[in-house]
């Protein structure tokens, strides 16, 4: 069979960087959401949803996201990176499906001073370790101290790397057995491309070989 | 309303690396899949899937896997993260309902000369500008150039960020629809924790502010 007649190849060099940033959303699916609570130096409140977002090792936990910088950018990066590069803190709240309306209203482009957890209607209550408040209604949450802030490519819409090592955890209880989580109760909603975003019940099991 | 009383807080420096393990997979739900393909530099084949994977900015288009240590790397890394050390060179293949099976039929914990495309039934197809080659059953495939390793913790489970910079994408061309990518065509799974993964196609939309 010959397989290579149906795919298009495309060399990202011969395309903008929006077509890049479409095919990269649009293939790396699905994405885990990283609600992002920051303060800054002065002690404003800021909350923001990024889905470049992973774990990078559990020795200690450590994680990553990136808030890759906007067009305009020239201006200066996104409130949550400004905010944690002053800090140093940032709590990381999971989004499920009974918050993905107000996590979806912390996207707007509003300025810094605005604070999205007022305009989502999210409530912020004390972190353990860190500064920045935690969202009350996320189903987990997870206080992290920066580790380290890499910078890659070239802007607009360079790459940012922020690597956190996590300081607490808090799981809701019902969801917690033993340290695995519950995901029907959890039910988290990932990030698709575009508006879409995806629900995580429909799930089913691959049993790994030895 | 007193939400605290319902979450259970947990330091990380009280579990162990297992404990914070599962608690990571188990929270940071659902995640993208890469199955990575790579070359030894004496030629050698190998495919093993990874889910602390992202994207990371799209000027480049640039992404990132975390192939965290093992228990047992005291005696070395995975075959994957040495062969990208040896050669800079991988290919990131995206993983649908239609290969769930044989993907994790190449996660089993193999002597580094097995040829995990062998293995799992996989058909390598060659790639335009780097060595390893495609899964030919993937809908989706990402060439790509070592841009850095980035080592993070202590052994054993530390973490360990490969980024890459995305040379060439290979698209099923029934899936691309103007650099949009048709999620119902795809039909992508995601990780959860454990033995579960994640259909996507409970999608739904958010429309995002202004």
């Amino acid at each position: 069979m010959d397989y290579s007649k149906f795919m298009l190849t495309i060399n990202p060099k011969a395309q903008t960087q929006l077509e890049n940033y479409k095919l990269m959303t649009g293939i790396i699916v699905p994405r885990p959401i990283a609600l992002v609570s920051t303060v800054s130096s002065a002690g404003a409140r800021n909350l923001a949803p990024f889905s470049f977002f992973t774990g990078v090792g559990s020795n200690p936990p450590t994680l990553c996201f990136c808030p890759a910088l906007r067009k305009d950018d020239e201006a200066g990066p996104k409130d949550t990176l400004r905010n944690i590069e002053e800090t140093g803190e940032f709590v990381v709240n999971i989004v499920n499906e009974a918050i993905g309306e107000p996590m979806n209203l912390t996207a707007a482009d509003v300025a810094p001073d605005v604070d999205e957890f007022e305009l989502a209607g999210l409530t912020p209550i004390p972190s353990d370790a860190v500064r920045p408040p935690r969202v009350a209604e996320s189903p987990a949450q997870m206080e992290c101290r920066l580790l380290q802030v890499i910078r890659t490519g070239n802007l607009p819409a360079s790459g940012v790397l922020v690597l956190g090592e996590i300081l607490r955890y808090h799981v809701r209880e019902d969801l917690f057995d033993n340290f695995r989580i519950d995901h029907s109760r959890l039910g988290a909603i990932g990030r698709m491309a575009g508006n879409a975003y995806v629900r995580t019940q429909d799930r089913f099991d691959l049993i790994r070989p030895k």
